[in-house]
């Protein structure tokens, strides 16, 4: 499916953002696609990627033509996406299937509800700490903890979160507690849920994404 | 499809909560469903609700059995699927249709990038803005007024954000618009998306919805 003068999807990413979402589905679902890895934050270091992107964030996905092409920022969506864009797979759960409102549950609740928090920790108690609102910060770690509650309720019988089988939601919900390492807050993570991250990062398809990041910053053509 | 002895959605919600979503969506589809208002914030008003969503959020929609149903918590998930639970719909684009990707991406977009600094700037600049972080709260409106740019450029020439027509890509990004003039975040919404609001508010199925979150909150049972 990704053969001969096809454009490949263009994937705008930082190593280690929620990007990797995007970059582990592509991965796991088989899907050819091009990485442009920025500095963070880009809109700093490398400030014409507001050209491409005004929001400044990444990830952002270009795939077709650039004035009908889709172009797309949110890193969930962009999962999802990627994993069906070259048919059906078992990656997602398709409507009418066991478990169909939970995926869709669980894709959204992944950033909205889990890593939004972290953000708002990372930029009070870490990025900008000298400013005097690590307190601030520290309300939204808490806020975080407490929110992992759903997910702990839902795997503590289930190997997956949805339909028996690793999924999409699992690559969403994963990169949260994947995050939730990386900036200092696994204190806050329940064992069962640093488990079931265990699992996830050992899979192939997780390595070779994070290894994939590792080329390490380019210029923006 | 909603006739007889089969049980109707359940939506736990409060009035002006992300919950409109679910309830406009719900009206817009013509799919009955029943609310549970509760007094806000739930987790201190009416703590029972906690045993009956440990999250302590609203939205909760309960759609079947107690042990097999349906358990949704994300607002924009649950819109999504209220507007196809009883069939296709236009409301929602489907996969292979143009702005497909689109409406993927603004879905998610509309919680996890526009609403989630509203509640931050929310709870610093006015829920708790004696406790001195309200600067903080202040950092998180700007941020929302800067994540309006996808949106408003999406819209400069176009009249819905998806396909053409009105879907629940529109509700789920209008209810964060609704929500900035609720809490005093207009003067950060450029005059272009205060227009769309407009078109979006004067819909018949936003002013039902909104006329039946006017039943007041009510005792669980």
């Amino acid at each position: 499916m990704s053969g001969g003068a096809a454009p490949r999807p263009l994937l705008y990413t930082c190593a280690g953002s929620r990007g990797l979402r995007a970059t582990w589905a592509a991965e796991e679902a088989g899907v050819a696609i091009d990485l442009a890895l920025l500095p963070f934050p880009p809109r700093f270091e490398a400030p014409e990627y507001l050209e491409i992107n005004p929001l400044g964030t990444v990830p952002l996905l270009v795939d077709g033509p650039d004035d009908t092409g889709a172009r797309m920022t949110e890193s969930c969506a962009i999962a999802h996406y990627l994993a069906t864009r070259n048919g059906p797979s078992d990656l997602v759960i398709a409507p009418g299937e066991v478990d169909y409102a939970e995926y869709l549950d669980f894709t959204y609740h992944a950033d909205a509800t889990i890593t939004f928090p972290q953000t708002v920790y990372m930029r009070f108690a870490i990025f900008e700490k000298d400013k005097g609102f690590a307190e601030a910060g520290e309300a939204y770690a808490r806020w975080f903890e407490k929110r992992l509650v759903k997910v702990e309720e839902r795997l503590r019988e289930r190997e997956y979160l949805c339909g028996g089988r690793f999924t999409v939601a699992d690559i969403c919900v994963g990169y949260a507690l994947v995050l939730a390492g990386r900036v200092g807050l696994d204190d806050r993570v329940p064992q069962g849920l640093r488990d079931y991250r265990d699992r996830l990062t050992a899979r192939d398809g997780y390595k070779r994404a994070v290894e994939r990041e590792k080329a390490g910053p380019q210029a923006l053509g």
